[in-house]
């Protein structure tokens, strides 16, 4: 077995950068040596540190590392994001430029200009930004970001509709998981027996990120896609596992049953079986038509999977359906993961 | 004070029929004097026989009654049905036909000709087509019905914008409580901690009695409205209030702060102020960014109120709106109490 | 009408604040006519700098008041404390020593010494100790307390025992609401399908309060009960009511049925049918096996009955039983406002 | 790899037979060969008769079985036992007369004389009285029984507290799964923000089945233990695992620091070890305060943990002590498959 590529945590305590910490602990090609965390944690050992909010217990290799400041004297060539957006904003163009390789979930920089907006199984291929990035910049590193929880959980057959269809416009509403939220969170008071219609920057997310998700890259520049695009998401009572309720305009009619001939057929890209932790089908129909749930479908996969159901006509647009990702795996720590395997294997980290 | 009617409650032991049972407890108008309900229960004290799932107890004016079959010997004229769509379907023309005034929350003659699908505040006119109704069928009654609770909550807003500003078509998504579904109904097996994208029959329904609802009376038959719409309706865990996410595509376009002014200005027919279970406010539109939410609004005007909310430009269609109503209140037993009302101010019923 | 007595809400605006201000909205005796706040809403008209976290809106009446700083210069006699544990042990005294009643529902002074932990319904004679309170610290006003929402939940049929058949001990477990943590309290990624075995300082509250409200006034001091306790305080995904599971020793043996003979004849003191916002009946015994239940008996007499239920013998003690109140009303604002209407009946407040 | 004993699952598409069935897909001994079901099932391939409530797919090495009649003319010598009550009390004797030996999840015959109720960690001698059983009764199969999954979670902490001090008498209070009551089971509108102080049969089983676990064998026979016992069960919002809060009264006083050393030092019988299903740790000793709880503890040790924290003094009794198992794997599935393989050990299966 090979060595493996030392790593950093930044923001580690938190909910997010503790998914990190759990998913790379048995990584193949990673190995967390360092972790960042809040000044309150700053110097003491991880495993005392962080107060532990997802199922299981901080893994032992990770447990005994002293959290350190964040800040860009870490030993490591990559690091993963889990920093708050404003935080985020400030550091991230601070590690890029003295050398990191930054692989961000935050959202301060996913629509910046030449920086990719990365799901390996829908654009690779935007990877060939980061060059220009470095260049204009002057960065010798760089920030490749994960889009939204949300949008990931809708865009997933607005790419398979795209390619096979063209793709014209998408209303979308979303009902996802207060573990969006992070710890604490979404106050109980505020969710039980309820639903919240407004999740702060979401919409806006929504309708800008899978323009560029669905975009193409022309002479080292991502031109974003002509799609129109309508959201509204709402906090639901569930705990993981974000489910997008969708009508698309296509460019030209498909009916259902061609739709779900393209779902069911797309293959990902060639590179994904490169990948140690990409899924085996990353796109899964459910022929139900109860699905698919965020309870019964979030874990599929190991949480990679998009599980789609219920292609429809729409008798306003063209077609309906329903998407749904598991928000920290997929839609979070996972998807970042992903990323940085094939920012590995396309050889931006050596 | 004068005598009060006489009602009986179909089915009076159900979820719904509980409910209309605890309502009319207090009626100005009404009376119960009569209740069916199932077999077992049957010849037994309605307080007995009844396994109560609301809040509170069975009023002590009902309890005493002992239950009835479900046939056309009651001593009364005016029924509340709250039967199980079969049976409603077999017995309420059997009553209408024997004379009954049967106002009736079940579906299965919402969509039927000459049936008025009866909303006050919407179509108050729809009562013209009774006449109609009772001349094609040869009955001394008649049947009027109240939509389904996910189309109620939905449809004034698109009632306004209809009036205000002509209605082309709608995109909604429903996400609807589990009393929607009566007793023992969802399995909490099934909806903890989970979203479940189906409701059987439900689409159906948002996208056929809307156009009844908005629809015009012409020579005693009414002509079903001209808009396109699509429906996904999804359960939540959420114990009262169904929340709708609409998108609607208009006749001539409208700002948010237009459409806005149009619902904040809206009145209801001058008919209502008569009915005494009307609401004060009908309609309430919330300026809070996170607003409808069921928990919070539902309880409004004691649950007869639509709350509406986030007005906002769709860039696919032309606007976007959230609407809630309390679906065993406005969208059952009092909207259905309310219809009754309306047919005594319009002298169908003495 | 006559006059209301001028009243003051100390941190009106945190979640037990809301609920006294929405409570005094019509109170007979009693007008809101001060409220005081955080740093963050001082200066600023209630209704806008308030959060409001309880169903429905701010009432009119206290909308338009200016917060003010909670300071002992406040236009009135009589305050209503919803002030934080902390903040309470600082200012409480200073309030009273200012000239003020103050009746509090913080936990700072509960156990102080001639301060009275007082539940019309089972110690109104406590009030007695105030003399003392006042002679002793040399105070003009005074403070009044009441216990913690999860004592209220258990202790009444504990009195009840107590009179009839003598009490040695009791083995408590409660399920507890999460409105008994406030706003935002707890985190629903905390508690959302979960019991969470551990509210801090509740277990103690549990153990000690009861003593105190079964102890016995003497010579102008209260004289703890001698009754031994032990307790279990968990949090549930139940938004409002305790229930408390408890088993009791008793002095002399008494079968189930002779308990719930005593629960059902007992009466409340005279003296508490002169208080406006007294149930009718504050001890409902419930006879069905699986009765109390939080969402079906929190609300019985407005929120301020004892709903209790399945006293059965214990082979290990001598009965068991369940019981249930709504923490945020009886076991919090409610509660206190019945204190204070017990001392203008009393002549402790003019 | 040696061949694998071909085993039956009887009931196998109720919620617990589907339990069975997901964690016997892959187990080194036991392979599925025979699934009964429902008339409703009967003569369809087990994969589409299904209706599958727990998440993943049915495994595809059973799905294409066809579901037979539950009748002893299944083609295997063990049956893994997931019917319900009143078909168990039919059943199980005929199939354990007809040869086959019947692990069994069901209530039925658990404090039938001579019918082992097993928990190898506490009781793996019980099974002795298997002979006792067959010669009785004239078969030549058997009965062996698991223990309620409630009576399952608070039993350990009782074991190692009777072998370290000897235990006299328990009080517990227990906070129960939905999963609990299989499928369709507890309505949500009934669970939903509530807590329901029933559940049918489940403080008797909690009061009599420790006493049979906690028992000896002598000359053949099971020896109750003489322990007092009182229960309180309730259902919680909760999917899987159950939560018991007990008060213990012990035989010699022991402190906590005592009380936890015993659970830490904890081993369980020498023979588990060679039981592929066994856990690592079958007791894990959490000293957080506020743990153990069920969503972050139940799945410890894959579900087969028991964990336990929060031993404190009882000032009536003499220790309190939480403790949580996962009740449809240890307390049910999981736990018959360790009967099943320690029967395999002990040659009672071949």
């Amino acid at each position: 077995m090979k060595k493996r590529i030392a790593v950093g945590v930044l923001a580690a305590t938190g909910a997010v950068g503790q998914r990190f910490v759990q998913l790379l602990a048995d990584h193949p090609w990673f190995e967390v040596v360092a972790v960042t965390g809040s000044e309150r944690t700053v110097g003491r050992p991880y495993g005392e540190g962080v107060k532990w909010v997802i199922p299981g217990d901080p893994p032992p290799s990770v447990a005994g590392l002293i959290v350190q400041d964040t800040q860009p004297d870490l030993d490591v060539q990559v690091l993963f994001s889990a920093l708050p957006t404003k935080k985020a904003r400030e550091m991230e163009p601070v590690f890029a430029e003295a050398g990191y390789a930054v692989i961000t979930n935050a959202s301060a920089y996913r629509m910046a200009e030449h920086v990719p907006l990365l799901i390996p199984e829908i654009n690779p291929d935007h990877t060939q930004v980061i060059a220009t990035q470095q260049a204009k910049r002057n960065w010798s590193g760089f920030i490749v970001a994960s889009p939204n929880c949300s949008t990931t959980s809708a865009v997933l057959p607005m790419k398979v509709f795209q390619d096979a269809f063209g793709l014209e416009a998408a209303i979308m509403t979303t009902m996802q998981a207060i573990s969006g939220a992070g710890y604490p969170g979404v106050p109980s008071l505020a969710i039980l027996d309820n639903v919240i219609p407004y999740i702060g920057g979401e919409d806006e997310k929504l309708e800008a990120e899978p323009k560029k998700l669905l975009g193409s890259v022309e002479t080292g520049t991502i031109r974003l896609a002509d799609i129109r695009l309508s959201a509204q998401a709402n906090r639901v009572p569930v705990i993981d596992g974000h489910l997008a309720s969708v009508s698309v305009k296509l460019s030209r009619k498909a009916s259902p049953a061609e739709a779900i001939e393209a779902l069911e057929s797309w293959q990902p890209p060639a590179i994904c079986v490169q990948l140690p932790t990409s899924p085996n089908r990353p796109l899964i129909y459910r022929h139900e038509n109860d699905r698919p749930q965020p309870k019964l479908d979030r874990d599929s996969e190991d949480g990679l999977a998009w599980s789609v159901g219920k292609v429809r006509d729409c008798d306003v647009l063209d077609l309906r359906y329903l998407s749904i990702t598991h928000n920290t795996l997929r839609g979070a720590a996972s998807g970042s993961i992903l990323n940085a395997e094939l920012l590995v294997v396309q050889g931006c980290i050596q």
